[in-house]
């Protein structure tokens, strides 16, 4: 008997056959088009999985996915998806006049913290707030083993908690709210005006213009000493500091697990990140430590998750 | 069979007798003095309220008790409270030496949560946000029923979520603190500033100082009509907004429910900050709304959710 957990991302949608065990028999990938087309996708590559791998498809118990955006996993529907056009699309339904199995659906971060918190760094521990550090900041929160999903699936927004009122504006309408600070684009755009204002940084030197920068570059001028990519840097672990500090004050998590691109840098990261944290928290002397962890599942934190969703709720 | 429920305050201690269908028999207070004292008062107070009722003290159930302060359910230690001058007491051991009955403690803004989710506004729902506007800015969060209390209870601490970096410094070490926008003292704090720089306004002809200015002078002046206060009204809903927003965007609750002195002024207070919410949240057009309430139980919400945690807990 197995399953089958599928993480849809804004470029390419991943899937792995699971069964019972835990074990990731398999994994498939296709390109992300609009949600119309990823169900007829999906089904087409479950298939396929199914076959390559001498599985019968009777044996799948069920399917879990993560979506980006506001899903809803009571009713199944994908409230809102920018990446993948979709308002109010009966996802489940139609995926179920395919293939007549049990699907369970949440919004993709929330699926990538059940991932890490059930096989990754959150084992052996009861709650943990996970951090992606992408495009924008995205948030998974899991208390008692159990998503935070919120009314209608749109909880663990935490990526649009304002740390600053009056700072930059956010594609959310509000202006200073995390992501604008935290987010791996506000890192390279804070770079880049640097750049702009330092012409003679080792960051100008590294790239033809400041918009050939990325965060490859970035990181490989900051750990080899440049004044710039450092003032840059400092301020960025300053802001990402300020909003970790208030999730762990809010949630007191056992720990708080930072994903995407930026955290795979390590302790250049890590350090300054517990050091400011344990400074700041609440009462930091009378209580016990929020741990910082990196993601062990890193890309596979998502289909981890959807299958640990699945297995949860389906059967 | 019966239950005490007991709201440890800052200057006085409340406690409810309850019996097992969620009557409220019986009431008692005794004034706050530190923690050893308090064991001893709260003691001798159980026992009057028994024998004054006509009940026999082997029929009590159990205990459940809000603090103000960390407070570790697990092991019924109070980690750390400024009020009551205690720091690591192990409080449910000390009242267990003199009565042996289940005891069960949390920090008083959870229990209040649990009491208002339990018997007031928040019936009928699943998840809400419960937000104290008082000396501070307390919160208790409930979610799927149950009080979000964090690692050794220290969670909930939504008054130290900075929503302005550089603000103005907190109690906690940190500035820019919700705390320092919405509690009740920081509004008469901003009024007081505003009445030093406008000398002839309405507010410095209601009282002789704004030393003397309190709650009740500043509503009153304000909804008589006063440019100045208006001023200041307007900036503290904007601040407050800002924060319950993050909340919202956070947790996506059912509901807010406010509490504390300020919250009893209703619509004044609560129109502009709904208007301001469906704004400010994300996504606020394809999503179910967050209803902000005004607090049921008002000043008892400590005593129904300790008796409520009691009957959770404690058989």
């Amino acid at each position: 008997m197995y399953y089958i957990g599928v993480d849809v991302g804004g470029t390419s949608v991943k899937l792995g056959l699971f069964d019972k065990e835990d074990n990731l028999i398999a994994r498939g990938s296709f390109k992300t088009k609009t949600i119309e087309y990823l169900v007829d996708d999906l089904v087409k590559n479950i298939k396929k999985i199914f076959k390559e791998n001498n599985k019968d498809i009777k044996d799948l118990i069920g399917i879990g996915m993560g979506f980006p955006g506001h899903v809803d996993g009571e009713t199944g529907v994908v409230v809102y998806s920018n990446n993948l056009v979709a308002h109010d699309y009966p996802v489940v339904q139609k995926i179920q006049e395919q293939i007549n199995v049990p699907v369970r659906i949440s919004n993709d971060a929330n699926v990538a913290a059940l991932g890490e918190f059930t096989y990754g760094k959150g084992k052996g521990v009861n709650n943990i707030v996970f951090v992606t550090l992408g495009t924008g900041v995205g948030g998974g929160i899991i208390i008692d083993g159990k998503m935070l999903e919120g009314k209608n699936g749109a909880g663990a927004e935490i990526g649009h908690m304002v740390i600053s009122t009056n700072g930059p504006l956010c594609s959310c309408g509000r202006r200073g709210c995390f992501e604008t600070y935290a987010s791996a684009s506000a890192l390279i755009r804070n770079a880049r005006i640097a750049m702009t204002n330092n012409p003679t940084s080792k960051l100008c030197k590294a790239v033809k213009s400041p918009e050939e920068l990325d965060g490859k570059v970035f990181f490989d001028v900051l750990l080899k000493g440049d004044k710039v990519a450092n003032i840059v840097f400092e301020s960025y672990i300053e802001d990402l500091a300020e909003g970790l500090t208030n999730l762990a004050n809010i949630f007191r998590p056992d720990a708080i697990i930072i994903g995407g691109g930026i955290s795979y840098r390590g302790d250049v990261l890590m350090e300054p990140l517990q050091i400011r944290l344990e400074k700041m928290i609440y009462g930091g002397q009378w209580n016990a430590r929020v741990e910082l962890m990196v993601s062990e599942l890193k890309n596979d934190a998502g289909i981890y998750g959807a299958y640990a969703m699945a297995k949860k709720y389906l059967k």
